[in-house]
């Protein structure tokens, strides 16, 4: 399998390119949309035919790269069916399969940052979007974010999963690329198993936190698949 | 083997942690200064024995975290021999190994960005320091540099390994982490197949850049293991 972890510098995104060695059928994870050409490229000079683009929520820190990277190869869009977007091409649950090649990903419901929040599993890797950061967590107090939603999701959904798989999130803001479902059910400050949810609760909602500087424009863009006009 | 991929978002350095899974026995590459606090963190709740810091050359870009991480963890430093310092544990030359645990890496001589420049390479993986970055290359206008020996340690010591090669830099400005010999030897623009030594000379004359901000810190600080004060 070809695998390749991307970043966008500015909003500290982590995109994914997943593809199969032999067929070169391929999907992205979290596109952004200022990335465009560099991901363009090297879809490109890989000779990867993209299948799928997916999200795994509707972000609000930047626009996905979605729209344009599926004007371009002619793949497919996939969002959650819960997001009631009405762009997208295919409508993923719980328990779906996204096939490229001989490899497939697995859609884990995993709702608490936002409410239709997706991972996605496969080939030892997780990739959790904002549900599990490295040491932390996605935010839980706009777009029907609950933390006790999240608290289940990871608990009963991502540290459920074999101790050595790989998770990938969506965002690292000091330079980590990946962690283990292992080390995060040990070291997660605000997740790992000694904490119950009544703490994780407190923790969340003592946060504070000021709004996503873009999220005025990323929400409403993400929800037209990224197109920034709404005509 | 555990292998992480670690980014300084101010310098746009890779560091990169390597260790076996069964004894812990590690080694770092390019340690970033300003993260020793992460890298010593993650070192210890991986319950790694670090045994070797290991230099891919002199940078003038950012301070080596070598010597706070040798006083913290027992490390040896290790850098090439031709650099002419004189505070490490061990000096590296051409074809020399570095054992931990099950693994090891060859030390493969590359100089051109500085004369002193080491690539590492095992396990399907070369650490090519500033000798190839993905789609580019290190430049060769101080410390020593040279483009002619820039192009001759890129196409006959890197170019020559495998092409599945994974090949991971010191540096990337566009958030891409890793690339592979087949890739470089199709699409580096300057230094692939295509390209002759006079051509590549041009290419490397032509840039003209400005100093790097901090080498005129970075330099003496490196000199001395990534010790800031002289004393």
């Amino acid at each position: 399998m070809i695998f390749r972890q991307l970043f966008d510098l500015e909003s500290s995104t982590y995109t994914y390119l997943l593809a199969d060695a032999i067929t070169g059928e391929a999907v992205v994870i979290d596109p952004v949309l200022e990335q465009n050409q560099r991901d363009s490229r090297l879809i490109k000079e890989l000779g990867l035919k993209l299948l799928y683009i997916l999200e795994t929520h509707i972000h609000a820190d930047h626009i996905t790269g979605a729209d344009l990277l599926r004007a371009e190869t002619g793949a497919k869009t996939a969002v959650a069916k819960t997001s009631g977007v009405e762009c997208a091409d295919r409508y993923l649950e719980d328990g779906d399969e996204i096939l490229f090649g001989s490899h497939r990903l697995r859609v884990i419901a995993t709702p608490g940052h936002t409410n239709s929040c997706l991972s996605y599993y496969g080939e030892g890797r997780v990739f959790t979007g904002d549900a599990v950061l490295i040491r932390g967590c996605g935010r839980t107090d706009f777009q029907e974010g609950s933390s006790e939603k999240l608290f289940n999701s990871v608990r009963s959904k991502i540290f459920s999963l074999p101790e050595e798989t790989l998770i990938f999130p969506a965002h690292d803001y000091k330079g980590v690329l990946h962690s283990s479902v292992r080390e995060e059910k040990k070291f997660n400050p605000r997740l790992n198993e000694s904490i119950g949810l009544d703490v994780f609760k407190g923790i969340m909602s003592a946060l504070k936190l000021d709004p996503p500087k873009k999220i005025q424009v990323a929400v409403p863009a993400n929800r037209r698949c990224g197109k920034t006009n709404p005509a």
